[in-house]
Protein backbone atom coordinates (compact mmCIF):
# COMPACT_ATOMS: atom_id res chain seq x y z
CA UNK A 1 0.00 0.00 0.00
CA UNK A 2 2.90 2.47 -0.46
CA UNK A 3 1.40 5.93 -1.62
CA UNK A 4 2.97 8.90 -2.92
CA UNK A 5 1.92 12.11 -3.71
CA UNK A 6 4.60 13.13 -6.19
CA UNK A 7 4.02 10.19 -8.26
CA UNK A 8 3.18 11.74 -11.59
CA UNK A 9 -0.21 11.33 -12.90
CA UNK A 10 -0.84 8.73 -16.32
CA UNK A 11 -3.32 7.04 -17.48
CA UNK A 12 -3.95 3.17 -16.91
CA UNK A 13 -0.96 1.60 -19.19
CA UNK A 14 -3.08 -1.75 -19.12
CA UNK A 15 -5.98 -0.17 -21.04
CA UNK A 16 -4.59 2.43 -23.45
CA UNK A 17 -4.47 0.31 -26.53
CA UNK A 18 -7.74 0.23 -26.47
CA UNK A 19 -8.46 3.86 -25.32
CA UNK A 20 -11.49 5.53 -26.90
CA UNK A 21 -12.46 9.00 -25.41
CA UNK A 22 -16.16 10.22 -25.87
CA UNK A 23 -17.53 13.39 -26.59
CA UNK A 24 -16.09 16.28 -24.41
CA UNK A 25 -19.70 16.73 -23.93
CA UNK A 26 -20.01 13.85 -22.12
CA UNK A 27 -18.00 15.16 -19.06
CA UNK A 28 -20.55 17.63 -17.69
CA UNK A 29 -20.69 17.87 -14.31
CA UNK A 30 -23.83 17.60 -11.71
CA UNK A 31 -27.02 16.16 -11.78
CA UNK A 32 -28.49 15.28 -15.26
CA UNK A 33 -31.92 13.98 -15.97
CA UNK A 34 -32.48 10.16 -16.48
CA UNK A 35 -31.94 9.16 -19.85
CA UNK A 36 -29.45 11.77 -21.25
CA UNK A 37 -26.95 9.61 -20.99
CA UNK A 38 -23.26 10.72 -21.82
CA UNK A 39 -21.20 8.95 -23.67
CA UNK A 40 -18.15 7.51 -21.24
CA UNK A 41 -14.96 8.53 -21.99
CA UNK A 42 -11.79 6.63 -20.80
CA UNK A 43 -9.27 8.77 -18.74
CA UNK A 44 -7.38 11.26 -20.74
CA UNK A 45 -3.57 11.98 -20.83
CA UNK A 46 -3.33 13.82 -17.80
CA UNK A 47 -5.93 12.51 -16.40
CA UNK A 48 -4.30 9.94 -14.18
CA UNK A 49 -5.79 8.69 -10.80
CA UNK A 50 -6.94 5.91 -9.08
CA UNK A 51 -10.11 4.31 -9.76
CA UNK A 52 -12.35 3.12 -6.84
CA UNK A 53 -15.31 1.30 -6.91
CA UNK A 54 -18.08 -0.33 -5.33
CA UNK A 55 -20.70 1.47 -2.64
CA UNK A 56 -18.28 1.27 0.29
CA UNK A 57 -14.96 2.19 -0.77
CA UNK A 58 -16.38 5.37 -2.76
CA UNK A 59 -18.54 6.29 0.36
CA UNK A 60 -15.83 6.29 2.81
CA UNK A 61 -13.61 8.52 -0.32
CA UNK A 62 -15.94 10.82 -0.64
CA UNK A 63 -16.35 11.32 3.46
CA UNK A 64 -12.36 11.26 3.53
CA UNK A 65 -11.42 15.17 3.61
CA UNK A 66 -7.90 14.41 2.80
CA UNK A 67 -8.88 12.55 -0.95
CA UNK A 68 -9.04 14.25 -3.85
CA UNK A 69 -11.71 13.25 -6.05
CA UNK A 70 -12.04 13.79 -9.97
CA UNK A 71 -14.59 12.06 -11.66
CA UNK A 72 -17.18 9.74 -9.84
CA UNK A 73 -19.42 7.51 -11.96
CA UNK A 74 -22.92 6.52 -10.81
CA UNK A 75 -25.82 4.62 -11.72
CA UNK A 76 -28.62 6.27 -11.13
CA UNK A 77 -30.22 3.79 -8.87
CA UNK A 78 -26.32 3.76 -7.45
CA UNK A 79 -26.77 7.23 -6.78
CA UNK A 80 -29.77 6.65 -4.19
CA UNK A 81 -27.18 4.78 -2.76
CA UNK A 82 -24.62 7.21 -1.94
CA UNK A 83 -27.14 9.94 -1.05
CA UNK A 84 -27.80 13.05 -2.25
CA UNK A 85 -25.65 14.72 0.21
CA UNK A 86 -22.54 12.93 -0.53
CA UNK A 87 -23.16 13.59 -4.24
CA UNK A 88 -23.79 17.35 -3.19
CA UNK A 89 -19.88 17.65 -3.14
CA UNK A 90 -18.75 16.09 -5.87
CA UNK A 91 -18.73 16.57 -9.78
CA UNK A 92 -20.65 13.08 -10.89
CA UNK A 93 -22.00 11.75 -13.86
CA UNK A 94 -25.07 9.43 -14.08
CA UNK A 95 -24.01 6.63 -16.69
CA UNK A 96 -25.45 2.61 -17.07
CA UNK A 97 -23.41 -0.47 -15.88
CA UNK A 98 -21.18 -1.22 -18.69
CA UNK A 99 -19.87 1.93 -19.00
CA UNK A 100 -19.31 1.90 -15.03
CA UNK A 101 -17.07 -1.32 -15.84
CA UNK A 102 -15.25 -0.23 -19.28
CA UNK A 103 -13.56 1.89 -16.74
CA UNK A 104 -12.24 -0.79 -14.46
CA UNK A 105 -10.53 -4.24 -14.70
CA UNK A 106 -12.69 -6.94 -15.78
CA UNK A 107 -14.42 -8.47 -12.96
CA UNK A 108 -14.43 -5.43 -10.43
CA UNK A 109 -17.71 -6.04 -9.18
CA UNK A 110 -18.73 -2.48 -8.81
CA UNK A 111 -22.38 -2.27 -7.62
CA UNK A 112 -22.33 0.49 -10.00
CA UNK A 113 -20.33 3.03 -8.48
CA UNK A 114 -16.40 3.92 -9.54
CA UNK A 115 -14.91 6.87 -8.28
CA UNK A 116 -11.82 8.92 -10.00
CA UNK A 117 -9.43 10.35 -7.04
CA UNK A 118 -5.73 10.76 -6.39
CA UNK A 119 -4.18 8.45 -3.91
CA UNK A 120 -3.99 9.54 -0.37
CA UNK A 121 -1.29 11.98 0.53
CA UNK A 122 1.42 10.62 2.74
CA UNK A 123 1.47 10.44 6.33
CA UNK A 124 3.76 10.39 9.48
CA UNK A 125 3.26 7.97 12.36
CA UNK A 126 3.73 11.21 14.92
CA UNK A 127 1.38 12.79 13.09
CA UNK A 128 -1.56 10.35 13.41
CA UNK A 129 -0.61 8.55 16.59
CA UNK A 130 -2.81 10.78 18.62
CA UNK A 131 -3.39 10.05 22.59
CA UNK A 132 -6.00 7.64 23.28
CA UNK A 133 -8.17 6.58 26.16
CA UNK A 134 -7.80 2.69 25.43
CA UNK A 135 -4.76 0.66 23.91
CA UNK A 136 -3.24 2.08 21.08
CA UNK A 137 -2.57 -0.47 18.56
CA UNK A 138 -0.37 -0.07 15.42
CA UNK A 139 -0.08 -2.79 12.71
CA UNK A 140 3.26 -3.24 10.96
CA UNK A 141 2.83 -5.72 7.69
CA UNK A 142 5.73 -6.72 6.50
CA UNK A 143 5.76 -7.59 2.50
CA UNK A 144 2.03 -8.30 2.50
CA UNK A 145 1.25 -8.14 -1.04
CA UNK A 146 -2.26 -9.75 -1.83
CA UNK A 147 -5.26 -7.41 -2.04
CA UNK A 148 -7.21 -8.99 -0.71
CA UNK A 149 -5.54 -10.25 2.51
CA UNK A 150 -4.33 -6.30 2.86
CA UNK A 151 -8.12 -5.28 2.03
CA UNK A 152 -9.42 -7.65 4.29
CA UNK A 153 -6.33 -6.22 7.61
CA UNK A 154 -7.46 -3.14 6.79
CA UNK A 155 -11.21 -3.18 6.80
CA UNK A 156 -10.85 -5.51 10.24
CA UNK A 157 -8.36 -2.69 11.57
CA UNK A 158 -10.75 -0.04 10.99
CA UNK A 159 -13.63 -2.21 13.57
CA UNK A 160 -11.00 -2.76 16.08
CA UNK A 161 -9.78 1.05 16.31
CA UNK A 162 -6.25 0.63 15.13
CA UNK A 163 -4.41 3.44 15.50
CA UNK A 164 -2.12 3.21 11.75
CA UNK A 165 -1.01 0.39 9.46
CA UNK A 166 2.45 0.94 8.31
CA UNK A 167 3.66 -0.96 5.44
CA UNK A 168 7.02 -0.75 3.18
CA UNK A 169 7.31 1.52 0.23
CA UNK A 170 8.33 -1.20 -1.89
CA UNK A 171 7.47 -4.93 -1.77
CA UNK A 172 3.67 -4.31 -0.24
CA UNK A 173 0.35 -3.99 -1.89
CA UNK A 174 -0.29 -0.75 -4.14
CA UNK A 175 -3.08 1.44 -3.22
CA UNK A 176 -5.80 0.40 -6.09
CA UNK A 177 -9.27 -0.19 -6.71
CA UNK A 178 -8.99 -4.14 -5.55
CA UNK A 179 -7.17 -3.08 -2.49
CA UNK A 180 -9.87 -0.22 -1.51
CA UNK A 181 -12.78 -2.44 -2.14
CA UNK A 182 -12.01 -5.98 -0.08
CA UNK A 183 -10.84 -2.88 2.52
CA UNK A 184 -14.79 -1.80 2.26
CA UNK A 185 -14.33 1.73 3.14
CA UNK A 186 -10.89 1.27 5.39
CA UNK A 187 -8.78 2.35 2.95
CA UNK A 188 -10.16 5.94 3.54
CA UNK A 189 -10.52 5.36 7.51
CA UNK A 190 -7.30 3.88 8.97
CA UNK A 191 -3.91 5.94 8.59
CA UNK A 192 -1.63 4.07 5.96
CA UNK A 193 1.77 5.17 7.00
CA UNK A 194 3.93 3.74 4.11
CA UNK A 195 8.07 3.75 4.61
CA UNK A 196 11.01 3.27 3.13
CA UNK A 197 12.71 0.83 6.32
CA UNK A 198 9.63 -0.93 8.67
CA UNK A 199 12.97 -1.67 11.46
CA UNK A 200 13.31 2.61 11.90
CA UNK A 201 9.50 2.78 12.05
CA UNK A 202 9.67 -0.11 14.87
CA UNK A 203 12.46 2.05 16.36
CA UNK A 204 10.21 4.99 16.66
CA UNK A 205 7.56 2.95 17.83
CA UNK A 206 9.68 2.04 20.85
CA UNK A 207 10.47 4.85 21.70
CA UNK A 208 6.80 6.43 21.68
CA UNK A 209 6.77 3.57 23.83
CA UNK A 210 4.72 0.81 22.22
CA UNK A 211 5.48 -2.99 22.92
CA UNK A 212 6.48 -4.45 19.75
CA UNK A 213 5.43 -8.09 19.05
CA UNK A 214 6.05 -10.58 16.26
CA UNK A 215 3.34 -12.46 15.54
CA UNK A 216 5.07 -16.21 14.63
CA UNK A 217 4.10 -19.71 14.49
CA UNK A 218 7.10 -20.05 16.48
CA UNK A 219 6.77 -17.33 18.81
CA UNK A 220 7.39 -17.86 22.54
CA UNK A 221 4.14 -17.32 24.13
CA UNK A 222 0.66 -17.24 23.02
CA UNK A 223 -0.53 -13.96 21.88
CA UNK A 224 -3.35 -13.32 25.24
CA UNK A 225 0.05 -13.65 27.50
CA UNK A 226 2.30 -11.49 25.44
CA UNK A 227 -0.32 -8.50 26.12
CA UNK A 228 -1.33 -8.95 29.56
CA UNK A 229 -0.65 -5.37 30.34
CA UNK A 230 -2.60 -2.69 29.37
CA UNK A 231 -0.13 -0.32 27.24
CA UNK A 232 0.02 0.12 23.17
CA UNK A 233 1.05 -2.72 21.28
CA UNK A 234 2.97 -2.47 17.87
CA UNK A 235 1.58 -5.61 16.13
CA UNK A 236 3.57 -7.66 13.39
CA UNK A 237 2.44 -9.59 10.58
CA UNK A 238 4.95 -10.90 7.71
CA UNK A 239 3.82 -12.40 4.49
CA UNK A 240 2.47 -16.26 4.18
CA UNK A 241 5.57 -17.83 2.04
CA UNK A 242 8.23 -16.33 4.25
CA UNK A 243 7.25 -14.74 7.86
CA UNK A 244 8.60 -11.56 9.02
CA UNK A 245 11.97 -11.14 7.78
CA UNK A 246 15.01 -11.42 10.36
CA UNK A 247 16.13 -8.35 10.70
CA UNK A 248 12.13 -6.67 11.19
CA UNK A 249 11.80 -9.65 13.62
CA UNK A 250 14.99 -8.72 15.59
CA UNK A 251 13.29 -5.33 16.09
CA UNK A 252 10.56 -6.75 18.00
CA UNK A 253 10.21 -7.35 21.76
CA UNK A 254 8.75 -10.29 22.20
CA UNK A 255 6.88 -13.48 19.62
CA UNK A 256 3.51 -14.85 19.81
CA UNK A 257 1.91 -17.17 18.15
CA UNK A 258 -2.24 -17.68 17.97
CA UNK A 259 -2.73 -21.47 19.38
CA UNK A 260 -3.98 -23.47 17.57
CA UNK A 261 -4.21 -27.43 16.03
CA UNK A 262 -0.92 -29.39 14.86
CA UNK A 263 -2.64 -29.97 11.53
CA UNK A 264 -2.81 -26.92 10.02
CA UNK A 265 1.03 -25.12 9.64
CA UNK A 266 -0.77 -21.23 9.62
CA UNK A 267 -3.64 -19.33 8.96
CA UNK A 268 -4.22 -16.69 6.41
CA UNK A 269 -2.90 -13.67 7.42
CA UNK A 270 -6.19 -11.45 7.29
CA UNK A 271 -7.66 -14.37 9.94
CA UNK A 272 -4.67 -14.38 12.12
CA UNK A 273 -4.60 -10.78 11.89
CA UNK A 274 -8.43 -10.15 13.06
CA UNK A 275 -7.75 -12.73 15.41
CA UNK A 276 -4.88 -10.89 16.94
CA UNK A 277 -6.63 -7.66 17.23
CA UNK A 278 -9.96 -9.05 18.58
CA UNK A 279 -7.37 -10.59 21.33
CA UNK A 280 -6.06 -6.99 21.89
CA UNK A 281 -9.55 -5.50 22.22
CA UNK A 282 -10.91 -7.88 24.16
CA UNK A 283 -12.25 -7.01 27.88
CA UNK B 1 -18.67 -26.83 -1.87
CA UNK B 2 -21.58 -28.95 -2.70
CA UNK B 3 -20.04 -32.32 -3.51
CA UNK B 4 -21.40 -34.92 -5.53
CA UNK B 5 -20.11 -38.37 -5.66
CA UNK B 6 -22.95 -38.89 -8.49
CA UNK B 7 -22.16 -36.39 -10.81
CA UNK B 8 -20.67 -38.01 -14.08
CA UNK B 9 -17.10 -37.07 -15.31
CA UNK B 10 -16.43 -34.74 -17.77
CA UNK B 11 -13.84 -32.75 -18.84
CA UNK B 12 -13.02 -28.77 -18.56
CA UNK B 13 -15.99 -27.37 -20.18
CA UNK B 14 -14.22 -24.07 -20.40
CA UNK B 15 -11.08 -25.63 -21.85
CA UNK B 16 -12.74 -27.66 -24.75
CA UNK B 17 -12.13 -25.21 -27.59
CA UNK B 18 -8.56 -25.48 -26.72
CA UNK B 19 -8.56 -29.24 -26.22
CA UNK B 20 -5.06 -30.95 -28.11
CA UNK B 21 -4.60 -34.14 -27.00
CA UNK B 22 -0.75 -35.06 -26.68
CA UNK B 23 0.72 -38.63 -27.56
CA UNK B 24 -0.77 -41.35 -25.82
CA UNK B 25 3.12 -41.82 -24.74
CA UNK B 26 3.51 -39.12 -23.11
CA UNK B 27 0.89 -40.10 -20.00
CA UNK B 28 3.10 -43.09 -18.78
CA UNK B 29 2.87 -43.59 -14.76
CA UNK B 30 5.38 -43.33 -11.99
CA UNK B 31 9.05 -41.49 -11.90
CA UNK B 32 10.76 -40.93 -15.46
CA UNK B 33 14.01 -39.20 -15.87
CA UNK B 34 14.44 -35.86 -16.06
CA UNK B 35 14.61 -34.32 -19.21
CA UNK B 36 12.73 -36.84 -20.82
CA UNK B 37 9.21 -34.72 -20.41
CA UNK B 38 6.13 -35.94 -21.95
CA UNK B 39 4.05 -34.19 -24.17
CA UNK B 40 1.44 -32.67 -22.04
CA UNK B 41 -2.30 -33.81 -22.73
CA UNK B 42 -5.56 -32.11 -21.98
CA UNK B 43 -8.05 -34.35 -19.58
CA UNK B 44 -9.54 -36.73 -22.33
CA UNK B 45 -13.31 -37.16 -22.77
CA UNK B 46 -14.18 -39.47 -19.71
CA UNK B 47 -11.09 -37.76 -17.98
CA UNK B 48 -13.25 -35.60 -15.62
CA UNK B 49 -12.47 -34.54 -12.39
CA UNK B 50 -11.26 -31.91 -10.33
CA UNK B 51 -7.66 -29.94 -10.91
CA UNK B 52 -6.00 -29.43 -7.00
CA UNK B 53 -2.99 -27.41 -7.27
CA UNK B 54 -0.24 -25.92 -5.19
CA UNK B 55 1.82 -27.87 -2.65
CA UNK B 56 -0.09 -27.73 0.02
CA UNK B 57 -3.33 -28.51 -1.83
CA UNK B 58 -2.57 -31.52 -3.27
CA UNK B 59 -0.05 -32.79 -0.65
CA UNK B 60 -3.54 -32.80 1.81
CA UNK B 61 -5.29 -34.65 -1.24
CA UNK B 62 -2.49 -37.09 -1.65
CA UNK B 63 -2.54 -38.16 1.84
CA UNK B 64 -6.45 -38.17 2.17
CA UNK B 65 -8.01 -41.31 2.06
CA UNK B 66 -11.02 -40.93 1.27
CA UNK B 67 -9.44 -38.05 -2.32
CA UNK B 68 -9.55 -40.67 -5.54
CA UNK B 69 -6.67 -39.35 -7.81
CA UNK B 70 -6.00 -39.40 -11.24
CA UNK B 71 -3.08 -37.72 -12.51
CA UNK B 72 -0.40 -35.84 -10.76
CA UNK B 73 1.75 -33.09 -12.65
CA UNK B 74 5.36 -31.90 -10.95
CA UNK B 75 8.57 -29.93 -12.22
CA UNK B 76 11.53 -31.68 -11.00
CA UNK B 77 11.66 -29.18 -7.96
CA UNK B 78 8.09 -29.76 -7.03
CA UNK B 79 8.38 -33.44 -6.59
CA UNK B 80 10.99 -32.89 -3.64
CA UNK B 81 8.49 -30.11 -2.04
CA UNK B 82 5.50 -33.12 -2.62
CA UNK B 83 8.00 -36.00 -1.31
CA UNK B 84 9.34 -39.63 -1.96
CA UNK B 85 6.46 -40.90 0.34
CA UNK B 86 3.59 -39.56 -1.21
CA UNK B 87 4.70 -40.00 -5.04
CA UNK B 88 5.20 -43.56 -4.18
CA UNK B 89 1.38 -43.93 -3.74
CA UNK B 90 0.30 -42.08 -7.62
CA UNK B 91 0.98 -42.13 -11.22
CA UNK B 92 2.63 -39.01 -11.88
CA UNK B 93 4.44 -37.55 -14.79
CA UNK B 94 7.10 -34.99 -14.54
CA UNK B 95 6.61 -31.65 -16.67
CA UNK B 96 7.76 -28.40 -16.25
CA UNK B 97 6.23 -25.11 -14.86
CA UNK B 98 4.39 -23.96 -17.91
CA UNK B 99 2.58 -27.34 -19.09
CA UNK B 100 1.28 -27.14 -15.16
CA UNK B 101 0.29 -23.95 -15.85
CA UNK B 102 -1.82 -24.44 -19.37
CA UNK B 103 -3.77 -27.21 -16.90
CA UNK B 104 -5.07 -24.76 -14.88
CA UNK B 105 -7.06 -21.41 -15.02
CA UNK B 106 -5.08 -18.61 -15.79
CA UNK B 107 -3.21 -16.77 -12.73
CA UNK B 108 -3.23 -20.25 -10.96
CA UNK B 109 -0.61 -20.08 -8.28
CA UNK B 110 0.15 -23.62 -8.42
CA UNK B 111 3.71 -23.76 -7.42
CA UNK B 112 5.00 -26.90 -10.60
CA UNK B 113 1.96 -28.48 -8.68
CA UNK B 114 -1.46 -29.69 -10.23
CA UNK B 115 -3.72 -33.23 -8.96
CA UNK B 116 -6.39 -34.37 -11.17
CA UNK B 117 -8.77 -35.82 -8.78
CA UNK B 118 -12.51 -36.80 -8.09
CA UNK B 119 -15.05 -34.26 -5.94
CA UNK B 120 -14.28 -36.22 -2.19
CA UNK B 121 -18.07 -38.22 -1.73
CA UNK B 122 -20.67 -36.94 0.51
CA UNK B 123 -20.65 -37.46 3.98
CA UNK B 124 -23.20 -37.25 6.58
CA UNK B 125 -23.33 -35.19 9.63
CA UNK B 126 -23.68 -38.21 11.99
CA UNK B 127 -20.83 -40.15 10.17
CA UNK B 128 -18.09 -37.13 11.25
CA UNK B 129 -19.23 -36.09 14.74
CA UNK B 130 -17.38 -38.31 16.70
CA UNK B 131 -17.29 -38.01 20.70
CA UNK B 132 -14.34 -34.98 21.63
CA UNK B 133 -13.22 -34.65 25.18
CA UNK B 134 -13.25 -30.85 23.68
CA UNK B 135 -16.28 -28.69 22.57
CA UNK B 136 -17.23 -29.77 19.78
CA UNK B 137 -17.70 -27.35 16.77
CA UNK B 138 -19.96 -27.27 13.36
CA UNK B 139 -19.66 -24.21 10.95
CA UNK B 140 -22.79 -23.54 9.26
CA UNK B 141 -22.58 -21.70 6.03
CA UNK B 142 -25.29 -20.21 4.84
CA UNK B 143 -24.57 -18.85 1.25
CA UNK B 144 -20.64 -18.10 1.39
CA UNK B 145 -19.81 -18.20 -2.08
CA UNK B 146 -16.31 -16.63 -2.93
CA UNK B 147 -13.86 -18.86 -3.11
CA UNK B 148 -11.49 -17.23 -1.46
CA UNK B 149 -13.41 -16.40 2.38
CA UNK B 150 -14.85 -19.80 1.64
CA UNK B 151 -11.30 -21.28 1.41
CA UNK B 152 -10.08 -19.31 4.24
CA UNK B 153 -12.73 -19.96 6.31
CA UNK B 154 -11.72 -24.14 5.48
CA UNK B 155 -8.26 -23.31 6.94
CA UNK B 156 -9.01 -21.63 10.05
CA UNK B 157 -11.69 -24.22 10.45
CA UNK B 158 -9.40 -27.00 10.31
CA UNK B 159 -6.87 -25.12 12.44
CA UNK B 160 -9.21 -24.69 15.16
CA UNK B 161 -10.59 -28.71 14.85
CA UNK B 162 -14.10 -28.01 13.79
CA UNK B 163 -16.15 -31.37 13.12
CA UNK B 164 -17.65 -30.39 9.85
CA UNK B 165 -18.32 -27.53 7.87
CA UNK B 166 -22.13 -27.51 6.29
CA UNK B 167 -22.83 -25.86 3.38
CA UNK B 168 -26.17 -25.99 1.00
CA UNK B 169 -25.81 -28.04 -2.58
CA UNK B 170 -27.01 -25.01 -4.10
CA UNK B 171 -25.93 -21.30 -3.87
CA UNK B 172 -22.45 -22.10 -2.37
CA UNK B 173 -19.02 -22.01 -3.24
CA UNK B 174 -18.63 -25.51 -5.74
CA UNK B 175 -15.47 -27.56 -4.51
CA UNK B 176 -12.42 -26.25 -6.87
CA UNK B 177 -8.61 -25.55 -7.26
CA UNK B 178 -9.77 -22.09 -6.12
CA UNK B 179 -11.32 -23.08 -3.16
CA UNK B 180 -8.48 -25.82 -2.48
CA UNK B 181 -5.67 -23.71 -2.75
CA UNK B 182 -7.30 -21.28 -0.56
CA UNK B 183 -7.65 -23.49 1.94
CA UNK B 184 -4.13 -24.54 2.07
CA UNK B 185 -4.73 -28.05 2.44
CA UNK B 186 -8.26 -27.88 4.82
CA UNK B 187 -10.61 -29.22 1.81
CA UNK B 188 -9.07 -32.26 2.66
CA UNK B 189 -9.06 -32.43 6.43
CA UNK B 190 -12.04 -30.74 7.21
CA UNK B 191 -15.35 -32.68 6.62
CA UNK B 192 -17.74 -31.14 4.37
CA UNK B 193 -20.92 -31.96 4.98
CA UNK B 194 -23.20 -30.57 1.82
CA UNK B 195 -26.96 -30.68 2.22
CA UNK B 196 -29.84 -29.79 0.60
CA UNK B 197 -31.77 -27.96 3.15
CA UNK B 198 -29.97 -25.84 6.07
CA UNK B 199 -32.40 -25.49 8.48
CA UNK B 200 -32.99 -29.56 8.68
CA UNK B 201 -29.05 -29.80 9.18
CA UNK B 202 -29.78 -27.43 12.04
CA UNK B 203 -32.67 -29.10 13.42
CA UNK B 204 -30.65 -32.34 13.58
CA UNK B 205 -28.34 -30.65 15.00
CA UNK B 206 -30.11 -29.50 17.71
CA UNK B 207 -31.23 -33.07 18.27
CA UNK B 208 -27.27 -34.00 18.44
CA UNK B 209 -27.45 -31.74 21.44
CA UNK B 210 -25.43 -28.36 20.17
CA UNK B 211 -25.86 -25.04 21.02
CA UNK B 212 -26.83 -22.98 17.16
CA UNK B 213 -25.68 -19.35 17.18
CA UNK B 214 -26.55 -16.92 14.49
CA UNK B 215 -23.17 -14.69 14.28
CA UNK B 216 -24.28 -11.42 13.01
CA UNK B 217 -23.53 -7.79 13.50
CA UNK B 218 -27.60 -7.33 15.25
CA UNK B 219 -27.35 -10.41 17.39
CA UNK B 220 -28.26 -9.86 21.64
CA UNK B 221 -24.66 -10.70 22.70
CA UNK B 222 -21.00 -10.59 22.36
CA UNK B 223 -19.83 -14.41 21.32
CA UNK B 224 -17.95 -14.31 24.34
CA UNK B 225 -21.20 -14.26 26.63
CA UNK B 226 -22.98 -16.57 24.40
CA UNK B 227 -21.04 -19.80 24.87
CA UNK B 228 -20.41 -19.20 28.24
CA UNK B 229 -20.69 -23.27 28.81
CA UNK B 230 -18.72 -25.99 27.76
CA UNK B 231 -20.76 -27.85 25.42
CA UNK B 232 -20.72 -27.84 21.61
CA UNK B 233 -21.59 -25.11 19.49
CA UNK B 234 -23.29 -24.91 15.72
CA UNK B 235 -21.96 -21.56 14.27
CA UNK B 236 -23.99 -20.17 11.53
CA UNK B 237 -22.29 -17.96 9.04
CA UNK B 238 -24.15 -15.80 6.37
CA UNK B 239 -22.98 -14.31 3.33
CA UNK B 240 -21.45 -10.70 3.16
CA UNK B 241 -24.10 -9.35 0.48
CA UNK B 242 -27.42 -10.74 2.27
CA UNK B 243 -26.49 -11.91 5.89
CA UNK B 244 -28.45 -15.26 6.66
CA UNK B 245 -31.26 -15.50 5.88
CA UNK B 246 -34.74 -15.52 7.74
CA UNK B 247 -35.61 -19.35 8.03
CA UNK B 248 -32.06 -20.16 9.02
CA UNK B 249 -31.70 -17.47 11.75
CA UNK B 250 -35.23 -18.63 13.37
CA UNK B 251 -33.32 -22.23 13.45
CA UNK B 252 -30.71 -21.25 16.10
CA UNK B 253 -30.90 -20.38 19.46
CA UNK B 254 -29.27 -17.18 19.76
CA UNK B 255 -27.45 -14.56 17.76
CA UNK B 256 -24.46 -13.19 18.69
CA UNK B 257 -21.75 -10.45 17.68
CA UNK B 258 -18.01 -9.67 17.68
CA UNK B 259 -17.45 -6.64 19.30
CA UNK B 260 -16.36 -3.73 16.91
CA UNK B 261 -15.83 -0.01 16.87
CA UNK B 262 -19.20 1.48 14.83
CA UNK B 263 -17.02 2.98 12.10
CA UNK B 264 -17.23 -0.12 10.24
CA UNK B 265 -20.20 -2.10 8.97
CA UNK B 266 -19.12 -5.47 9.34
CA UNK B 267 -15.95 -7.58 8.82
CA UNK B 268 -15.08 -10.01 6.22
CA UNK B 269 -16.71 -13.56 7.18
CA UNK B 270 -13.31 -15.31 6.96
CA UNK B 271 -12.17 -12.83 9.42
CA UNK B 272 -15.44 -12.44 11.58
CA UNK B 273 -15.31 -16.72 11.10
CA UNK B 274 -11.69 -16.40 12.20
CA UNK B 275 -12.39 -14.58 15.18
CA UNK B 276 -15.18 -17.11 16.47
CA UNK B 277 -13.30 -19.92 16.54
CA UNK B 278 -10.64 -18.08 17.95
CA UNK B 279 -12.79 -17.52 21.06
CA UNK B 280 -14.47 -21.12 20.88
CA UNK B 281 -11.34 -22.20 21.36
CA UNK B 282 -9.85 -19.85 23.59
CA UNK B 283 -8.70 -20.87 27.23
Amino acid sequence: MPRNDRRPSRPRSDKSDTFKPGPKSGAKSGPRPQGQRPAPRRPERGEGGLWLYGAHAVKAALENPRRKVKRLLVTSRSAEEIGAKLLGRVRYETVDMDTVGRMLPPGAVHQGIALLCEPLPRRDLAEVLTPSERRRIVLVLDQISDPHNAGAILRTAAAFGVSAVVVQDRNSVPESGALAKAASGALDIVPIISVVNISRSLEELQKLGFWRIALAGDGESPLKDAIADNGDIALVLGSEGSGIRRLVREHCDAAAYVPMDSVMESLNVSNAAAIALYELRRD
